[in-house]
């Protein structure tokens, strides 16, 4: 690496195609030869061609991703401060907008439930944030059907138990754990607050529940796991590499920094297509955030779907061996959608799965994790092979209450992952929003089961839930707009003309 | 007690913390030691602190409440009123527009359902006595749920039968009764009408219907008793107090002013998080009206719910022989929600059970009663014991109509509990309110009867209604948006340009 | 009869409750003794003491109504026209805006369907016509499901026969009609039209369809049969009488006249509680418009429903022997809402059933029937009754399109009652109106036979529906409000800035 | 035929009813007794009487629609168009409006599903052409269900398989498609764009797509098979003509010029009436412009809908065999709705069946083709005629997303029709449209096959999908208004107020 002292001019001097350099924290690299194999296309990097590329790059890349990617030779050297031309910033209309509604956020104690963190993010995150985070794939239908899933389930709560105490603390995969929730992967998460996945870590770390790191978090694995507190433990979302040997160094580092699980996204073996994200020009500009944070990508045409080498669409079956082979850390298969499939993975050995459809942002009209949890303990109990206390079974996607937690914990789950919620819940408070995310978890928790009449977790059972109508998927006949139309509806007694 | 006679200024020297004197009711209390004890903590009370809370005090407490709780020492006096300065109430926006709407209520003759009370109620309530009346738990689903379940029970009427004279008319617990009906216990009625629940009382007596008396009534329970007409019969709804010397007090106090039964309820170990509540920030600045009504509670953090004393969470089955050895009225358990405790009631021996979710304020997504009320019958049937005169079961939450209770009776309901409907009529209209709202139903029995071929409540069989789709709990699959913004609806014909 | 020919000074002298004369078509009558026996209240005669009330008494009651049920003596003689006081009557804003809207209907030409003559006819009629035509009993929920009820049966059309040539005329209790249709009863048709029901009678000779000619027209049932054409038939509708003898005179004289069917009302013992009527207070200034046709009827308190001794409430099986006797009419039982009551019509010997929940107008919630006609046709079959040419099931209630007529026929019915689209038509555009809406119907019904490949009515078969979901009643689990605030609907492509 | 040169005025003195010429294409045409024969009636006609009718004529004839039926002596000669008189054409409101929606039209590479072409095409359209394209009959219930039906299947996908490489092409009648979509017929293209049809040809050319050819296009069956590029395949829609021998000779050309299946329409024997259209006034002044393309057609009175000699309602499976003697092309029948019909076309040995309603536009509450899907593999599978190789099932109607066809392909279809987006697409933006359309749903067809774990179109099997809500239609009960109303929704946390 050069240790030569650059100037601006020199760097603004390499402003093309032809030659293109760019400064990032304080370094400048030449990326002439990465413009086309950038993930993120070329048109974004050419924008910042001779510029200080630093705030752009910042929340969609893990400060390593550079240093990484581009061989040394590339590295030019540090840049001088003093010579980079201060570029005036001008704030945009939108951008006041988010400030003042940042400024207008309801105090943190009227925030009294999950729906209330993604009211204030919608509010307050950069429009491209926020068609990112929220986006589902296609229609949309799936990731709206994962919330009512839990509707369509319903209590038969017991009473007359003594529920002075109850305790809704668990283990998920040995792991000690003070609610039955852990804390799911989500990419990016400086798109929607400078600190992006470490104010989880420093929440979760001061109330005892395991965080899931991302393969595509903004910040690095090193960096979330130094800034976990002594005995803090955690899982790892995995999104295979198409060159396994960059996937076994990164799952060896992980297990020898203490990592507990291993979670292999299995449900993506393409990125699906998201249209808010599509409609935003994400694609156009960015190329889709999430594609950024790999590499080697050949670029599709039009709006086609990037196919990251990062997601390797081989992955298959056959790979579960070598997984066993390279770690002893528990390994859980997240994105089962069907009880066969759950049987296939109790038969190749693992661990656990997570019943799962990517919170609605792969395959559209995939069923809900809850709806998919019926079929598959059912399935496995009739080859005798659940409960078992060595296969967990975990589900995600739609949960906005500590009472949605119990229902599926009632119909076999282990435990459930809680992804947007808290992701929402940090972009509009930081570290506190989280802190106060489980704490209204806590209490809700604490309610519903004496109310439920349930003490500790292993008295949800399944009769305290009536499921007898998840499996149906209701469409309205369409209306009869004519007789609606004619017909005019009854109202309440009226009031004399007031004063006021 | 103090017989000492205090002044303005004297009480008004005490208004800190560390000494703080208050007036209620014309005398003198220090409370000083009481404030960390008060259930609705002690920032409301300071507010008052050196200052008469007779205002703030009378709706939620019962007038004995501050005599029984504090201790005879702190009793310091009555307060010689002339030396307290007049506070100039200024009055409100909120509190002008309340009596414009007051005064614009519909005549009382123009009421012609139940609904037509709520939204009178809704109008002329201050806004925090509506969030507390109206206000359901979690996501309100189950509140709602409880009026929607009555929409899947389906009349099928038999005709050709002489119906000249009809007759609703009937027992409870062996109390006469003119309708199938009974009012239901509802808290804190003085947060709506200054007479609070003597309203029902006198409503009640003219009518021949029984009023199921409120522990968290706003009215002392003898002070209701005391306005009963001579005969006038009474139940009375049941917090089980943690010190259960208190509880039994009640109990026998009760049973001596002849009190026909006794509904312990039996669905709230904790109260639940009522939203609407929370957002009025009746948690933080009175901590919750009902909790109010309790002693000794310990104070939760931020939103937490409080568990009163009063409200003793380790109450269980094995109390139930204790309540059959301190009173010989009929014990009924109020918020059975499955067969399977229903079953447990029978076998221990108690005289009935009320099928109920507490009104959607607990535990939501609790199935309704009417919904239970199947499964229950069956299960009874299923070991011989329904139906038994001995053993009879009620139903609540959700009526609005005498055709649900004529839906409930036919499904083996002995009668049903009105708790809201009552509530909003004397909030609107007094005492008349109520009596009217007796009438309506009146109204309603006599046509419905007639029309279903049913001459007496033993006439309401099983097989005069539908009930094969109360079970199910239907959930929309999510809205097809797109399809849905493209398709263009049908429309009328056209009417040419009026003149008009 | 008196001959004497009176003045308006004469009559305007009695104007008073001790003694009341009133002039209807040019007579004058003493109504002091009648006035407590009016079935709609001495308040709406008194209005009219000493006056002309011929306007007000006409639409709602029949020519004879007064001569029939006023003793002779009471019958004072003929008014001298010129010495009435000619009221200058005002026209009101109302009747002004309703005088437009009637210029501003659409050209007949352009009314396609049987919705459009109802939106002209809300448009058209007096307030208190089209409350008191279109509402429906409680929560109007019974109404709409009549209709609803429709879409729940889809078709299952068969292909590749030769439909050249369609047919759907039939015979209803053997008489041929060009529709499998009849005009079913509706009252007080002069609400709508100054010509009242004889627009139906007109229309329907035209065009060979049935009139059932109803209890309470407004015209009077020779009237009516003195407009029909030669060979037309009719039915007649039948409240009974609790004065037996009453209903005998008028049933036979019916007979005499050549009416073909008797269609016995069996689900009116009492009228339904109308709200929409009821709020437009035709219960305090009219008592009911329908109440007004009978005699004799005791008043209730406040909004209690009248029971008039027109509609004798102790009707029972008993009298179908009765019936039987007096008559060789065919007999067929209206209102019929029970497997049950359709198997012991069928013992009791009667020619036919319809089954119907009154128009929506009596008991609220009872099912639609269609959904009753296949549990009829099961009970039936099962006993052998069904198919039984003597015994032909009729259908009525929200019918608008000749599909659902060919429905109700596939799943057995002989016949579908159509009433208020009929009722609408004639209120919009007189009898061309009628004639309208037959012909939509009978293009309707020819393009569907084709379509569903059925040449004959006998060729509607089971087969030709699925009405698997017809006993469905759903009822949506309440809306997750806090999740549909936070979910961004999906939008389309954006149109760049027009210049427009 | 003449070759004499007419002159304007020539034309212009024959502009009645007795005498009436027509220039059409530069000819001149005396149309006089040809009137009362024109299927769209005599009054469009007269309209143009002595003047240029072409730009009338276009876009809903095919070229050699008038010189095909007019006798050769009624082709009067060319028209010398300087002679003409060029009417000064105004630009209307309508038109101005459209042209400048057409200039605003999102750029096409902002379109990203085939909603985004249907909104366009609603903008840009002449009303007349979006009512008739758009319009569904009688209330537009099954045009809507068509597309609803697709929301109850859901997806059961399958991971952990290598999707590497994934492919959708398939053979459909033994030829080779892209997609296992073909482009269904729809009818009067150049009422939406001035190249109708051709812009479909093309486009299928360059994708390698299938074009099914419409009896009724506005190009004529030549021009577009000439359009075609080497190697490009069609197939051709039938309606089957009164006269026999029209239809023979019709049927054998397309053969001779390498047709490579005969898909006859079998669900029209009558057009249904769609109200959309009609309320357009299309029926009075262009008696419908689907009729105008036959001939000899009897113009009913009113708003009856005309039965042209070109769909021949006496159509049967008697006509079959005949069918197959004419042709060697495999017979496909468009329009089957029932399992019964399928068994009835494999016996009598047709190649194929396409499950249809045609688009909604027949016969309303007909169920979706991917409902009746379902029950026709069934009825197959039982008599062991399914699968089989000779004969293949397309389903078509309400398809806007490649998981839709991923659906009927899982459920047995061979392939599946896609018409009205095609269409919108080709309005909108050409030809370039329907490329823009095709690329889509490849991308779709992409993503999904990986995210199914389906590589190739035989991995699509039933149990990919879960259709058990597929044959439920499901309406709602009538709404509970009043509660509606009372029931006041929770509302999120309160935002300060905002500077802004």
């Amino acid at each position: 690496m050069s240790t030569t002292l650059l100037t601006g001019p020199d760097v603004a001097a390499h402003s093309t195609r032809e030659s293109c350099w760019i400064i990032v924290h304080g370094k400048v690299y030449d990326v002439t030869d990465f413009l086309d194999e950038h993930p993120g296309g070329s048109k974004i990097i050419l924008k910042y061609a001779g510029k200080d590329a630093t705030e752009a790059y910042e929340p969609i890349h893990p400060p390593d991703a550079i240093t990484t990617n581009l061989p040394l030779e590339k590295h030019l050297g540090a840049i001088d401060a003093s010579t980079v031309a201060k570029v005036v910033k001008e704030v945009t209309e939108e951008e006041k907008h988010r400030q003042a509604m940042m400024d207008a956020r309801p105090p943190l104690e009227n925030i009294i439930n999950m729906h209330d963190f993604e009211i204030v993010a919608k509010a307050v995150l950069p429009e491209k944030a926020w068609a990112y985070y929220s986006s589902g794939s296609d229609d949309e239908i799936t990731i709206r059907e994962n919330r009512t899933a839990y509707q369509r389930v319903w209590f038969r709560p017991r009473i007359l138990r003594d529920v002075s105490k109850v305790d809704w603390s668990c283990e998920i995969l040995g792991v000690k754990s003070s609610l039955p929730v852990y804390i799911s992967a989500t990419a990016l998460g400086k798109l929607g607050h400078p600190d992006g996945e470490l104010c989880l870590t420093r929440a979760a770390a001061n109330h005892n529940v395991i965080q899931m790191i991302a393969t595509l978090a903004s910040c690095s694995f090193d960096e979330i796991m130094n800034a976990g507190a002594p005995g803090q433990q955690f899982f790892l979302q995995l999104y295979v590499n198409g060159d396994r040997e960059i996937t076994k160094k990164y799952v060896q580092h992980a297990e020898k920094r203490g990592v507990k699980g291993l979670f292999i996204t299995v449900d993506a073996p393409q990125l699906g297509r998201r249209e808010k994200d599509m409609r935003m020009k994400a694609v156009d500009d960015d190329a889709g955030a999430e594609v950024q944070k790999g590499q080697n990508v050949k670029k599709d045409e039009g709006v086609a779907r990037a196919i990251s080498s990062f997601i390797d669409p081989s992955l298959s079956w056959k790979d579960i061996p070598w997984f066993k082979q390279i770690t002893k850390m528990p390994i859980i298969l997240k994105g089962i959608a069907t009880a066969e499939d759950a049987v296939l993975a109790y038969e190749y050995g693992v661990q656990g799965i997570v019943l799962s459809n990517h919170g609605g942002r792969q395959l559209d009209t995939a069923r809900s994790g809850l709806e998919i949890l019926i079929e598959v303990t059912d399935a496995l109990k009739a080859r005798g092979y659940f409960p078992d206390p060595k296969f967990e079974i975990y589900v995600d996607g739609g949960v906005r209450r500590a009472s949605d937690v119990l229902k599926a914990i009632a119909l076999g789950a282990k435990a459930v992952g809680v992804g947007r919620p808290f992701l929402y819940a940090f972009c509009s408070y930081g570290q506190a929003g989280v802190e106060r995310a489980i704490q209204i978890l806590r209490d809700e928790f604490e309610m519903n089961m004496r109310l439920l009449g349930a003490r500790t977790i292993s008295e949800l059972v399944p009769e305290m839930v009536d499921a007898s109508s998840l499996r149906a998927h209701t469409v309205m006949t369409p209306a009869d707009n004519l007789f609606n139309i004619t017909y005019q509806p009854l109202t309440v007694a009226k009031f004399k003309e007031s004063k006021l």
